[in-house]
């Protein structure tokens, strides 16, 4: 399993991603799922993977390869088309793998994150489907996930905003949703990794891995915790009533003897 | 889809279920998923349920027919043995039912929550599978949910302790799992059914529907965003360094003419 998110707001973008892969089981290992593509000044670019290892792999092979020679994501001038680039790589990779795969019952399930700016082009979020087509991360739903994204949501609904959230905040945003996740669901697990960007800064921000013993990220998770037990406190209390006595009573026969 | 919960802590136990039923997308409806069964004085249980309201019916019916007859739930000496009882049944109705669905691929899917206490046993709380199999609750696992559970999971894992949380705060908890569960999966739906058994009481201490416009529940939830919020802003930031030099190189070749 893997949880990845990014998160995009007015002032940029953090993207973030667990590094657990597992096949089956008993055997799990720790993998990059995020990977930077940046020419300095020009543009700057964070793809994050879930789904079959060999597959995403691939696809970032082949994404590189081209990056490295000045074609694809190194070439193209807005976010719109680059995403387009990373859903022509899976489609190729797809037409290679897909009918291997499903003859032995295997799904192909790569899901991409893109976020990222290209010179005087908009900083956009994008999710791309194993079909190769692409979503945009918009001001009502400023946040994309991939994989096990159910435990880390709701911390996300409630509070990311695309005018209102700071970066330093969608960062904090993003390691809660990354420790909920990881708590719940074993497949889901450190290190993680982070990148911050700032729009229109054009190179990568900051990059950042939190090892399993991070002490910034245990420091939040506990704070958080106590944060949100002291939170729910203050709430006020709900008025409850004793049952209705018409209620009570039907369920309420003595049992005969 | 659906959601219950039910939580149980040293003070007694929470138990709560949304009421939207629907048979595909275009057929939303409101059902009852909690059940009281209570003699007072003698036991208070409450059952809760998920999976096909057709068969999940069934075994209501089932349950309350004995137990208006004094069998049954009214007759067991223990929360075990009652939640055998709901087993028993659950498997009688798979008996009648389950090759006629299998047969048009649909599953016998039908999971019982079941809480309370019974004379001077001690309150227990299980889940019952569609097998018929008990789980219990423990002191390290004080709760248990059925249907739609992730969204709903992480505040509970980060706030519910079984010798801590009172019964006031565990109300608190399962409104907030509640509704981070209706905000993000439309086929979990308002109202809201509520009971809360204070241990050793042996009667329902209270009963509640919170209703689509109930304004405690609506309160409750925007200051539960607010606060959220608010406990984010107070955590402490996170130190973010700029990329290493070496890999930000690595993927930093300008591209070739």
């Amino acid at each position: 399993m893997t949880y990845c998110l990014g998160i995009i707001t007015r002032e940029g973008l953090v993207l973030a991603a667990d590094c657990r892969t597992n096949a089956g089981y008993d055997q799990a290992n720790v993998s990059r799922k995020l990977h930077p593509f940046v020419i300095p000044g020009q543009r700057a670019l964070v793809t994050l993977t879930s789904g079959s290892l060999s597959c995403s792999q691939s696809v970032i092979t082949l994404l590189q390869r081209d990056f490295a020679a000045g074609r694809g994501l190194a070439a193209v001038d807005n976010m719109y088309d680059a995403a387009r680039v990373v859903g022509e790589q899976v489609r190729r990779v797809a037409e290679q793998d897909r009918a291997s795969l499903e003859r032995d019952n295997q799904q192909f399930n790569v899901h991409f994150i893109l976020g990222g700016q290209i010179g005087h082009e908009p900083a956009e979020l994008y999710l791309i489907y194993p079909q190769g087509n692409p979503l945009r991360a918009s001001e009502d739903s400023p946040y994309l996930q991939i994989g096990e994204s159910k435990y880390g949501r709701p911390i996300l609904d409630r509070g990311v905003r695309f005018d209102a959230t700071s970066l330093i905040q969608a960062v904090k945003y993003a390691l809660i949703s990354l420790g909920s996740t990881m708590r719940s669901n074993v497949a889901v697990g450190p290190p993680v990794d982070m990148a911050v960007y700032y729009a229109n800064s054009l190179q990568l921000d900051h990059l950042r891995r939190f090892e399993t013993e991070d002490r910034d990220f245990q420091r939040m998770q506990d704070q958080w915790d106590a944060a949100l037990r002291k939170a729910v406190r203050y709430l006020p209390e709900v008025a409850l009533q004793r049952p209705a006595r018409g209620r009570s009573r039907a369920n309420a026969r003595r049992p005969q003897a």
